[in-house]
């Protein structure tokens, strides 16, 4: 051995006799000569390959019986500081374990945030959002937290703001309905899987839109369901053409998610008689009725159907953030029970913190406001956005949506003829832009074509900038490509 | 009965026979009907005293059978809600449980909050959680928040959070990984789902430990997975009875939930043997592990696997508050991609709101000066209920845990001669204690009997009263019952 491991051995070894145990303590010695063994080894850093006193020696030193020692050393050893070899002793492992490197302190990240990109949809503009604001909500709910919060949690979630929401669907929704019918999820998942599981049996057959939101009917399929697709017409979905075998419908009357399309009065009444004849359930899946710009919104069709045979779903996704993942359902009071009854198994999965920030936010009138300003925001954000696709105007279709967050603008003839929606799509991805084509949210034959493009995230230049680029792919495509 | 009354009475009939069950629900009629009058009793704070219709009465009203509704008011009399008389009748009890007198915001809600009694078991103590020093990182996290939260969400959860955690189980839990292996969920039932939905197919079959935890069961099931239920013995579960037919062993090693039983090493490392030669998954679902008293932990199963054929799952509820929702998934590398893979389909549920913030907390160190701090109140309370119930020390086990927020008190012969875990158990409810019998954790015949006791959540004086009244009625049950 060198002088220099010599030096560090003898060292090691001194450290390691000085070590001290503490008889009277309720930590039984060994434990605590695991644990300060280990503290030394991962401090000193010890150099790898230091031999460790034999078990009979250090017993001896540290007056413990040697069973204490050779525990304590088949522990580390199980734990990776030391390593014994053949031929005897017990030494420093060549790599002690849970020594990282420490984290980089400037980055945060592995990886740059991934800011959003024109023509993504489904998402508000949160640049736009009154953090300071809502962080003092946060800040208030929680500093002091109220007794109720930390008590035992009504599984149907905070109840102030099941009651904001209640006063808020009435004023905005038309809908009306007790705090009481109002629960809150994490989102429109977990309610369909509330509802799914606590409705009949297996075997449940819903009715839903062609085109529609794809997640969703991988989410029933998962929960047992089946599904019929129905393909939607100028007026939305038509309950004539519901199957005799399916007893649940599921719809975006107030604007049908993909298309923009609102169900008229006339289809929405013929759907609650479907659903009073058969003795089934509607789910209105109300989305972002907020941002209407022009003409004033058809009631909730729950609010249509006083709640008897509706269950309503809103979420605060689109009006506020994503990621606050906090939605709710308003239900039937027949089926209050059986939600009930549902969640006494499964806990609810809305986290509380957000909570009673949202219901303080709601109930001091700054949701409104914040609604209101985005919904003018929006609204021009789609006029900007229109007239920047004029040149595109023979092309697609791409007029005045009276309400939402996107456009869903139809392939004309003439481009039809050259091009799949899908084809496009992918073009304009590969030039940067995230575009979703509207025949990808269907899965029967013969399905509408079509480009969705958001735009409420996104201000009037980087607007300006994303149309001309799309202007210049749907124009590629009319050149002759021979 | 004074005219006041007799309103009273007309009221609280009316309500209860215009009561209406969902007969299409998977949720049993009887259960829903729990739920119900469970809620009218809160709620309408009926007064003491008024009756209820008989049970013949309100089955023909409700149309159910009268058993069931015999069997709701069974129910609601061991939980409290109601008492009998002799001489017939069934009546709201004089003091209704879980109310404790209102906070000042009272009239934000239609019920008073529902405090905790004693022994509740698997929750922390709230009112000693540094509220303020939270909400600070709250506020400061959503104020003027990170580019990143406002982009495009990564579905594994905030990465700051997901390192934060990686740091947090290598000093705690001897566990090493990647940030990049961590997953922020919602809580262990969506945990489930992800590792179970993006496994194979139908027909898993999963090994448990009996007793274990109910929901996980009914969760498990919910998912198409078959249960094969495997009594545990001193040492924990033994991976020799597992069937052939598994492929995956759900376990609690470090502290068997409810039993407090450690899985000793040598059963450990058959467990691993079992997956590695079965190519099998075990996941390790480490509940509360950081509040070890005495002694010293093993280091998590996952951590002496090195993340090959272990998937980790821990918790926050515990630790800091289940209001959270926020809990998370250590993935061995091999199952990365497969995860990413489910959550591009299903969103990923936890909030975004509490990450940051989670973040900081622990970051900055607080977080494990609240563990510390919590563990050492914790072991005092424990300490003091074992003394505060020896009296019954001659009918109940009541040894010290090295570990945990609850003790698991075997009912000893003399005892369990008398009566069983069941019976003393809602007994115990009808005096306002809230006490989990340990057969209830179990499906297979003959289940161990004993008291599962939460005191993690109580101070020393409500723990003294509870061990009290505990005494007492094990005491009844000693007595001569002619």
């Amino acid at each position: 051995m060198s002088n220099l491991k010599h030096n560090e051995q003898s060292n090691f070894d001194a450290t390691l006799l000085r070590l001290s145990l503490d008889r009277t303590s309720r930590v039984s010695l060994q434990a605590q000569l695991i644990a300060a063994l280990r503290a030394i080894l991962s401090e000193s850093r010890a150099p790898m390959g230091l031999r460790l006193p034999s078990s009979r020696q250090l017993s001896q030193e540290l007056s413990v019986s040697r069973t204490t020692v050779v525990g304590a050393y088949d522990q580390l050893v199980s734990e990776g500081y030391l390593h014994t070899k053949t031929g005897g002793g017990t030494f420093v492992a060549d790599q002690l374990p849970h020594l990282s490197p420490p984290p980089p302190a400037a980055k945060d990240h592995p990886t740059p945030p991934k800011a959003w990109v024109p023509f993504e949809s489904a998402i508000p503009d949160q640049s736009l959002f009154p953090h300071r604001l809502w962080s003092r909500h946060l800040e208030r709910a929680w500093a002091k937290p109220d007794a109720a919060l930390l008590g035992k949690p009504d599984p149907f979630g905070w109840y102030p703001l099941r009651r904001a929401i209640s006063s808020h669907l009435s004023a905005w929704r038309s809908l009306d309905c007790r705090p009481e019918q109002v629960l809150i999820t994490s989102g429109t998942s977990e309610a369909l899987e509330i509802i799914f599981r606590s409705l009949a049996t297996q075997g449940v057959r819903a009715a839903v839109e062609d085109p529609g939101w794809q997640t969703m009917r991988q989410v029933l399929g998962a929960l047992g369901a089946e599904v019929q697709p129905i393909p939607i017409d100028a007026r939305g979905l038509d309950a004539n053409r519901i199957d005799d075998a399916a007893s649940v419908a599921i719809v975006t009357p107030s604007r049908h998610y993909p298309t923009g399309i609102s169900m008229p009065m006339g289809r929405r009444t013929a759907l609650l008689a479907w659903a009073a004849h058969r003795s089934g359930l509607v789910i209105e899946d109300d989305y972002d009725s907020e941002f209407r710009y022009q003409g004033h919104p058809l009631p909730s069709l729950a609010g249509l159907d006083g709640l008897k045979q509706t269950i309503y779903l809103g979420s605060f996704s689109k009006l506020l953030s994503p990621a606050l993942r906090i939605g709710y359902l308003v239900l039937p009071d027949t089926l209050i029970a059986s939600a009930r009854g549902y969640l006494d198994i499964y806990a609810a999965r809305a986290s509380l913190v957000p909570q009673p920030a949202l219901a303080t936010f709601m109930d001091s009138g700054e949701f409104a406001v914040h609604l209101r300003r985005m919904r003018r925001i929006y609204a021009r954000r789609q006029a900007h956005l229109i007239e920047a696709l004029s040149p595109s105007a023979g092309l697609i279709d791409v007029s005045a949506d009276p309400s939402g967050m996107h456009l869903c603008a139809a392939l004309l003839q003439c481009l039809r003829r050259r091009a799949t929606d899908q084809t496009i799509a992918t073009v304009a991805q590969s030039r940067g832009l995230q575009v979703k084509a509207l025949s990808s949210y269907s899965i029967l034959a013969d399905p509408r074509q079509g480009l969705v493009l958001g735009y409420a995230a996104f201000d009037e230049p980087t607007l300006s900038a994303a149309a001309q680029v799309l202007n210049r792919v749907l124009g590629e495509f009319m050149k002759d490509r021979s």
